[in-house]
């Protein structure tokens, strides 16, 4: 499978599901002309123009961050639950740091004005209050195993610190966890982002 | 199950996904003292205070508009197609509503200032090219058949006027056949939108 991802961004999240699943995987970044590390036209690809965007064996492409997380879970059995409660549990954390975290990300990203930034970070205090709420004193957030939903938790909380806001403790705790365990390490690694 | 849901909002798509479905459900208002319609206090049922919201029979809650579609068409069998690739599709569709669409409906929504309503309104002429894209001639987003992206996909189309833009006339066409069918009109009947 090839992930098309930009260094640092939320791509990261997949890459590093593709390693704890074992799957094996090709990284291909994309320059600022869209024409992908081995030659093509990204938006061909996915006209859609943003990562990260899966291809499979087959040239199929999938897209939408949260989808190819989950495609990735079920190609390998891993990193979803058993238990049909924590299953949903799994996709609606996921479906929730997506539309309500993630979108909230963007004032800073793009740099949009003051007002923007403010009304975005009293989102993000709510939304990752929610989330701390969740992750209680677990080793990951939907139970005490990891899942997709802690391979982009990582990245919402690594790229929290743009926004200026605090993250609560235990939600740190987990950061500073995930950064040692082997996967996100060689993943940050292969990104050039030791 | 129960269904928290306000009128004419999100969770209509979901409403209409428990009839196509076949599945019992009530519908639960939820009035501006968040107080729901059976007299509980919803910020303890759905600490996110917003809807869709689903209580199941057990009373365990669900959350994220298009986790509960996704639960809806896993306990009924229906709404998702058999094919592998579809199946990822139906998902991917309901992933991009939910995060490049439904929330540039925000500005128009809660009245933000007219620069980010103009931002909003070139994104989703964006997005509604990419959905008019898929869409083709088929009649519904995905293939031939109904699946739960064409149920969110119903009140992606009937909130777009909110926002100014003209919708792409196949998707026009995909609305006005989805007015038509039984499922939909009892849905806006009984959200006493006829």
């Amino acid at each position: 499978m090839n992930l098309f991802y930009y260094p640092a961004a939320c791509s990261l999240a997949d890459h590093i599901a593709l390693i704890e699943a074992g799957l094996p995987y090709k990284l291909l970044s994309i320059n600022r002309e869209k024409r992908t590390e081995d030659g093509r036209d990204f938006l061909s690809i996915n006209p859609k123009g943003y990562i990260p965007t899966l291809e499979m064996n087959d040239g199929t492409i999938l897209t939408e961050n949260q989808i190819i997380l989950a495609y990735i879970a079920e190609q390998s059995g891993k990193l979803v639950p058993d238990d049909s409660i924590l299953r949903w549990r799994t996709f609606e954390a996921l479906a929730f740091m997506s539309s309500e975290i993630h979108g909230s990300y963007n004032p800073f990203f793009r740099d949009f004005p003051e007002p923007e930034k403010e009304r975005a970070r009293e989102k993000l205090k709510k939304t990752f209050a929610i989330l701390a709420d969740q992750m209680g004193d677990k080793a990951f957030l939907v139970s005490n195993e990891m899942t997709i939903a802690d391979c982009y938790l990582f990245w919402v909380l690594m790229a929290a610190p743009r926004s200026g806001i605090e993250l609560p403790k235990n939600l740190r705790n987990c950061l500073d966890r995930m950064k040692a365990m082997p996967s996100v390490i060689q993943a940050l690694a292969e990104e050039g982002l030791s």
